[in-house]
């Protein structure tokens, strides 16, 4: 493929063959094929926290159930792509969070867990961002989470902290971003905001239009820089929103991912776009099988999106991704493997929204019908028993990441287990290698192997942006 | 790489230049690239049921415990090799067995978990190493498991059952098989054999030399056709033969390679290998780390043998793989997570030598002396009781595959967790994707993401045979 690629580079540059062979040699023919072929625009899609067989089982979910091969899955088939795989390591650890794993793209540094692009002596690593602005670039982001969540932000901010979420809020209109778009209403919202300082009026005065429901999409003034927020928090998993109507004036990914574009698309110098899929990482968090294959689903649309884009501007670099692996779920061996994993078909909602609707008075034949009427499971009296106890009090409370609600995820999805043959290993990231496809101009620096902080140079050089 | 390859092979063929660059079409330049360059030798190595956080964690441990970097991963830091994400699905499942795993690769065809290159009419696909065999090339498997296990087999019978090793001792004398080593003596020693067969007298009435013990290697007659059959059952999991003296007179994977290849290698026709790390899968089926990552680094010796003769060859494909996912172990976040993973390095034996140890009258002093002297791990008096419940008859015995002495693994991999932070969704094999690497002549036949049947043909059309 990397040879097609060159190939079709070369038939296009008569008179190199006069040259003798023996001076053909690989830097030159690599210094020729890309003269004049750097990447004007770059889009870096980043399904957060994807474990290897949350790929494998969201293609698995779209062959058996919606008769189709996925969009990632079929620029392998179609032979489009570079891969490699990626250590994610942070500075502090083998398995990073997601603000060390962004800024390792964003700063071009490894960082403590926790950190957006400080090192270990407060240096300030310019966010690559930052580096394309001032290259001439437009630059956004999209996500599924707040907007000024740990994946954007380290494309864009320098933070000690990823928790200051409403410092970042700020720090986005300062650096005059050019479309960021997600939930996280709490941070910009005067009513929300402990200081009462009104974020979206900052904006306003700074010439941006603000978005805040996906019908504002339609009515988006070409050109004009750019800041929807969606939600307060996140916005809503895929599955939930397919099926609970007050959530759809929320956008998908995608269609985040195509206003981004367009708004951007025909800046002289281009543009640079990360788009994520942010509620991968919380549904492996909280081992719910629908809610990660239905979100991964949703960063597979965006993913056509951008090639789509990218096929026909010719001049576009796609990088597609993770951050990091988290509770590596995997479908296990078993007589009945299949069959029970295509019952995922009947879940209707998230766990989340499954189990923040019972409630401690719930009898045993309440809880039954309800969870039979979302998920098509039939619960033994042992176990509405055991997952009415976590409401009862008299089992305690489970907490983690993003259990805002102290829902007994794991133990539901220990029930889920025995019916859709889906395990995880935590509730939390784990250290895996992860899958790396890129796709266009700039793809063919790709190694096989890369550290996830070669990204960022990897990105200057295929845009031939000195920073 | 691709493109570095390529041009290595152009920059030989003066001439070639003097054609018009428009009529210079990526078919002709492979037909003209790969002109009289078929692999002559295939080695084909299968880490049996390596997840992908197998292979990250055997890595992570020789980088931070022996400190350097793996082979196979060597291989990608040094772009030597094309790789592949591969579909492991069988004809019954989207999770295979080992059996329908290594019938994809050698019959070329997908069949049911548990058969070997039997179609759902009872064809019989032609095994693929019967195929180089009558195309005048030497054949051979060795494994760390029994010779006769699925995954050699499925390269060299066809048989309805996997679990019918008798008979498959006595297929690969009929089809006079050069070199095939591993474990296995109770499926030749006419004195474990009910049917009291000498099947090494057949072998020997054949012309085979019989090798019984690692010393015999060293007195191997080149040339002759070899039996090699070191143990009755597998061979030792590669942690205990380190540390306990009695096992140590069976080979390595790495010691079986070199003697197999030394034993084919001259043949005008060259050979083709299969290297099973076939223990790889029995330690992800007992959920035992130190097990897993010392049997994938002793696959990983393999490999580098392998690739140090391919180097000096220049006429052999390797393809370095697993034949399925098992387990998703993964290094789980936390503040201390690689402090308790490199905690793994004070483990001197498997949880199979540790647990048989214990007995149902040791008293919880007594196991946890035993548990502190051989993991250095300071059981609480609860985990203690945990543990010997097991053995009292208190908590229902284990089973599984592999366990054939019904130990604890579940239970005491779960306490082990604790302490070096590895998780496993299970005890079985799972669906994901697998990685896979090509080094050498053919490897540019690799497409980015493969079925595991597409191997059959690919090894074929690398070797230019016919079948
Ligand atoms: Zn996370
Ligand atoms: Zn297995």
């Amino acid at each position: 493929m990397n040879r097609r690629r060159f190939l079709k580079g070369t038939t296009v540059l008569t008179g190199l063959f006069t040259l003798s062979p023996s001076v053909i040699l690989s830097n030159d023919l690599e210094a020729i094929a890309k003269k004049g072929k750097k990447a004007k625009n770059i889009i870096f899609l980043i399904s957060d926290g994807m474990s290897s067989g949350t790929l494998q089982m969201a293609n698995l979910y779209s062959q058996n159930i919606l008769g189709k091969n996925g969009n990632w899955m079929n620029l392998y088939a179609e032979n489009k792509v570079s891969r490699a795989l990626m250590d994610t390591a942070s500075a502090s650890s083998a398995v990073t969070d997601s603000a060390a794993a962004s800024s390792s793209f964003g700063g071009g540094h490894r960082v403590k867990n926790g950190v957006l692009n400080i090192g270990p002596n407060g240096e300030k690593y310019l966010p690559i961002w930052q580096k394309f602005k001032n290259a001439g670039k437009k630059a956004g982001c999209v996500t599924t989470v707040t907007i000024t969540h740990a994946t954007p932000a380290g494309f864009c901010v320098n933070s000690d902290s990823r928790n200051a979420e409403n410092e970042i809020a700020e720090m986005y209109a300062d650096l005059g971003l050019d479309v960021m778009m997600g939930g996280g209403d709490e941070f910009f919202n005067a009513s929300k905001r402990e200081d009462k300082k009104d974020i979206y009026k900052i904006y306003e005065q700074k010439g941006y239009q603000v978005l805040k429901e996906k019908s504002d999409l339609e009515n988006i003034k070409k050109g004009q820089k750019t800041l929807g927020v969606f939600n307060s928090g996140a916005l809503p998993y895929t599955i939930d929103r397919n099926n609970i109507a007050e959530l759809q004036n929320t956008p998908t990914l995608a269609e985040m991912s195509t206003a981004a574009i367009n708004q951007m698309k025909d800046n002289e110098n281009g543009f640079v776009l990360m788009i994520e899929g942010g509620k991968v990482d919380w549904a492996a968090h909280a081992n719910d099988i629908a809610a990660l294959i239905h979100d991964q689903l949703a960063f597979d649309e965006a993913v056509k999106t951008a090639i789509d884009f990218a096929e026909k501007d010719k001049e576009t670099l796609v990088i597609i991704t993770t951050d990091h692996g988290n509770a590596n779920p995997g479908l296990i061996y078993g007589k009945e493997a299949v069959e029970n994993f295509n019952s995922i078909v009947n879940y209707k909602y998230t766990n989340e929204y499954i189990l923040n609707a019972i409630h401690a008075d719930f009898n045993l034949q309440q809880i039954k019908d309800w969870i039979y009427q979302t998920n098509k499971i039939s619960l033994t009296d042992e176990e509405a028993k055991h997952l009415l106890s976590f409401y009862s009090g008299l089992e305690k409370q489970e907490t983690g990441l993003y259990n805002y609600k102290k829902l007994p995820f794991k133990a539901y999805s220990e029930i889920q287990k025995k019916h859709n043959n889906v395990g995880w290993i935590s509730m939390d990231h784990s250290g895996d290698y992860v899958e790396l496809a890129m796709y266009g101009l700039g793809s063919e620096l790709l190694k096989p192997f890369v550290q996830n902080i070669e990204l960022h140079n990897l990105m200057l050089k295929a845009a031939a942006v000195i920073a």
